[in-house]
């Protein structure tokens, strides 16, 4: 295609830092035969790396994390020098994952760029990881009490509004499917969990039972979701809030990123 | 409102037939209460009530689903004759999950509404629970492979394609994120599970892992999610296919369902 149209394609070599879901070893014989033959390819502009260290959210602490945001640097960069030791120009060192960058202290200096994604939002399971306090989660959701029974809630937020990432659950095993926010400016958690959701509905169970009743329908409880990037992506707009008030609604997209 | 505006709502009454998410318990004291309160209310105007089976979906076998289905009915039934012998009047009697509509045989003749919604493109959760059988599926995600290693193959259908639903997971712990079509015409599925989902991203591990090299980068896979109504709600559109021709393409909607 590139040599019919005479459209020169730019391409970054993906390398697997230890995450072991997509990109090339670096340390296999291949890794560098791959980069020479693109970077030989007249129609393919071979512009660098890039890496993403998504095994940091099976971390189970935040010295692992850091562990791995170091290995995320030292991979890449090591790798670099060896592609350019072989005469090939490497433009572009490109790492990221928002628990490694969130807890990286000093970037190599040949890192080009950082990738992180969740980090503009945050959420739940980045606390839990430790990535960030619940001070730094700026997306929640905002859903009505529409039912209460004598052993729980339900409210109008269901999988279609929250998705049904259960997080990180090697460490939140329990936590159910988002956080109620007791006050959200001061940052303090209702002592309950969102059990289960189906499809728009949600049921939420008071940790301590007596408190169950302190729910009226009507009530609108301010959720954490889990997983923000799944959460934003069931949305076609932002409500933009700044001190408790609605200053702004954003367009998220016109077509879905999935077609 | 109402009484401001001289706007007459019409109300059905929620009946919790077994599943306890919502609804009022027939047997309770409160349920005639309540129902009289609403039949009182002149800008109300009672219609009638109904219920939704989804303890259905919790169901270990077929037997069990048909017995939920048979009390799903009956105690609707019995429910509107107590009301009607209260001298309320009751027009809709609305009933209706997948599990159980799919698997019920007659219906009791008070019945006036059933209201399945996922029978439409039925899934793997229908199928394992035995409210259909594989050829009576109707969605399917088409993805295609970009990354082929030793022990598994990457694709590009993750959680904003399939959702991270794991269907009915007391029966099917272990199946993954959704079933991979060998032949979509003979309904044979690959021997293999879609691991694990991250964003964009799905990890394929073959049963057997000879054949794990059978896939190739670029080569498309049909996708039977495990529930059509998550997948169904990330995508805007559908494509429409007729003995494997695309015939159509439908718009879904607009705007998101949750605002």
């Amino acid at each position: 295609y590139a040599g019919r149209e005479r459209v020169e394609f730019n391409v970054l070599l993906k390398v697997d830092c230890g995450y072991h879901r997509c990109g090339i070893n670096p340390d296999s014989m291949n890794a560098m035969r791959v980069a020479e033959a693109i970077a030989r390819e007249p129609d393919l502009n071979f512009l660098g790396i890039l890496t993403h260290a998504g095994h940091a959210y099976n971390a189970y602490d935040v010295e692992e994390i850091r562990h791995i945001a170091r290995r995320e640097q030292e991979v890449m960069v090591e790798f670099s020098k060896r592609l350019r030791d072989h005469g090939i120009e490497v433009e572009t060192v490109s790492i990221g994952s928002t628990p490694t960058m969130a807890l990286t202290e000093s970037m190599m200096k040949d890192i080009t760029e950082i990738r992180p994604g969740n980090y503009v939002f945050y959420d739940w399971t980045q606390v839990k990881l430790g990535s960030c306090v619940i001070d730094d989660c700026a997306l929640t959701v905002l859903s009505s009490v529409v039912g209460q029974y004598e052993h729980h809630t339900v409210i109008d937020a269901g999988a279609t509004a929250l998705s049904k990432d259960l997080g990180a659950t090697h460490i939140t095993r329990g936590d159910g499917f988002g956080q109620i926010y007791l006050g959200y400016e001061s940052g303090d958690l209702l002592d309950a969990s969102i059990l289960s959701l189906s499809q728009e509905h949600g049921k939420v169970r008071m940790r301590s039972s007596r408190k169950n009743r302190t729910m009226r329908p009507g009530d609108l409880l301010r959720i954490l979701p889990n997983h923000s990037c799944l959460t934003a992506n069931l949305h076609d707009h932002y409500y933009v809030v700044r001190e408790g008030t609605v200053v702004d609604k954003w367009r998220v997209r016109h077509e879905r990123s999935v077609q």
